[in-house]
């Protein structure tokens, strides 16, 4: 296959831990006789300091023409004080996903045996958990009309879903259940918001259509409970946009292994996979930064094309890896630690 | 003091655990010499059943008359699965806080040493844990303008906040941040939300008549990770209506105490307290339901009357209770199970 990937490094530790998971899926190239064409393009605060904003239309052109974007990470300490800077990376992000139509987060949050203990819930709690949100990611309270009144005073921010957004993150949900054990819970506030309401009426209208999925509604206070309480209890989630901002986040950390958390971001026509750990300024460039999560955000890139071999290699050699203590200090647990470009040879060669 | 208390029990488990709190609250009276009238009152699915809504407006009479509420707990099964269902139990519960002004629900967070190997995380991450959020509880989406478009098929729920509102909730954060560790965590959603960018500034903006406190300013989605993970690092946290919806369910789950955890609502005029465990249906009319979390509440509200000692000798019962094994069958961990009664009648005896 002749892949043309986008490659949005970011900032911080992004180019880093995107150069571990470009050497690593050459290598899966070549194994599997592959041609990957990478570009390079700016994005996040490195961007804005080269051009001006975040999200530039150069790097809309690159992606759009892509089979594929890989992203690294974006974020910088000089833009955290004041979220009411003109220009952010975080703006970027968003304008990204707009522009490119990405409108299904996959979240998974599952378990490695060898890291169990890294969690703070007890090991009972969080054995076997292996679940997966799918935040919507392009409407809702992010997207709709917000603004000031009043001299200032008053300030307000819509949240705005149409029937259309939620069928088509639910049909996303729907056909992933059938992939996997036919769970799927609609986390909404339906005994509140009107949104809500539409989620839950528009997924109760589609659940005939799949008559093998056992779906439960769950409102979002009840789930970010459960989620700390019975995390295994859960197969695939279906939320709107920031309900998943928050659980997905809290979902992440419940595991123990959120160094190696991968994600995606599904639209009509492209999609990108990244990392969830952030850009992390403080380690950057000091090639400490665990690159597994990104190595695993390109095997979601390969599956989702279809290449199913080659994305399970990848994750058979960050297993591997794991249990040879082929690690970063992050999980060296006081053994020796592996450099960020150690562990990456490393996963080339173990291919 | 001549105290005129307002006494909802609600639906469930509500009048047997409202009854118990009486029952301490009287024995308290008695010992240093108050005088309570308790006026009870209908809400919730019992108020719906027996004159069509939820909040009725002889109820709100008795309520807004009252020095002080004493709630249970409101919601019933048979209204559970339709969300848009015209008369719903927690329509009252909305109604209510809005025309009482309950603008400020406090939510404390604390561990029972006794009850430390109950929590789903590990000893160390909760040991110490010692919370409390201010939730602001009658703005933001819950109250907005919400409704639907393109004949239904377009949703929308508007959030709006005042530099008002958010001044009036902020001040309750810095006051009883005063009284704690002074540190005060403002959660918010700055780098998406107007309506958050408006919190962050007038919260920056009150920190100069604060000097001793230190202030923090984190994201929801970050606060939602380090309350599963580092809980003790936090003291007292602000936020708007909906994060405070999700974030405080999330941090009851923590301690492993939570049917211990009270509340209160607190507004200009009249304040609210209740234990933050629903109405138990299951366990309805069983004797099981344990009254400690409703005791609590109670003495929350002898504090704010300014009664210390009081609140204190109730704290200290319950306490002397959890030591003693004086505990319903939830707490009891194989041991002999008190009944709801017992439990009571045994605090009343002992405080
Ligand atoms: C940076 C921020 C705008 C973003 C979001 O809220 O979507 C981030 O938290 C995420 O989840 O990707
Ligand atoms: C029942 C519901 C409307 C209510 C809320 O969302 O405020 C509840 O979850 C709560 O926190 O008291």
């Amino acid at each position: 296959m002749k892949l043309n990937i986008a490659l949005l490094a970011g900032d911080g530790i992004g180019p880093e831990v995107i150069e571990q998971a470009v050497k690593v899926s050459d290598a899966i190239a070549q194994k599997f006789g592959h041609e990957i064409t990478w570009k390079p393009a700016l994005t996040g605060a490195a961007a804005i300091d080269a051009v001006g904003e975040p999200y530039p239309d150069a790097t809309h052109e690159v992606c759009k023409n892509a089979d594929a974007v890989l992203f690294g990470a974006i974020g910088h300490p000089k833009y955290d004080n004041d979220p009411s800077a003109p220009v952010r990376p975080e703006q970027g992000l968003l304008k990204m996903r707009k522009a490119l139509g990405l409108f299904a987060n996959v979240r998974p949050t599952f378990t490695f045996p060898s890291l169990l203990d890294k969690s703070p819930l007890k090991r009972e709690r969080i054995e076997g958990t292996d679940l997966v949100f799918l935040r919507e990611l392009t409407g809702g309270i992010y997207f709709g009309e917000k603004g000031r009144k009043d001299n200032g005073d008053t300030a307000f921010d819509n949240c705005v879903y149409t029937r259309a957004e939620v069928q088509r993150l639910a049909k996303k949900g729907f056909e992933l259940a059938m992939t996997r054990s036919k769970k799927l819970c609609c986390v909404d506030k339906a005994n509140v918001l009107e949104t809500s309401r539409l989620w839950r009426e528009t997924v109760q209208a589609m659940e005939k259509d799949y008559p093998e999925v056992e779906v439960s509604y769950e409102f979002v206070d009840a789930v970010a409970m459960r989620l700390v309480q019975w995390p295994n209890s859960y197969d695939v989630l279906i939320t709107e946009n920031l309900f998943g901002d928050i659980l997905t986040d809290e979902a992440s950390v419940i595991s123990g292994s959120m160094g190696l958390m991968p994600s995606a971001s599904m639209g009509a026509e492209v999609s990108l996979f990244e990392p969830i750990h952030g850009s992390y300024p403080q380690a950057t460039g000091l090639n400490i930064a665990n690159p597994m999560a990104t190595v695993l955000s390109a095997a979601m890139m390969f599956e989702n094309f279809g290449l199913m071999e080659e994305g399970k290699a990848m994750r058979d050699a960050v297993n591997k890896a794991l249990e040879a203590g082929v690690v970063t200090e992050d999980l060296a647990d006081g053994g020796k630690a592996y450099g960020t470009k150690e562990v990456g040879d490393w996963l080339a060669a173990n291919v």
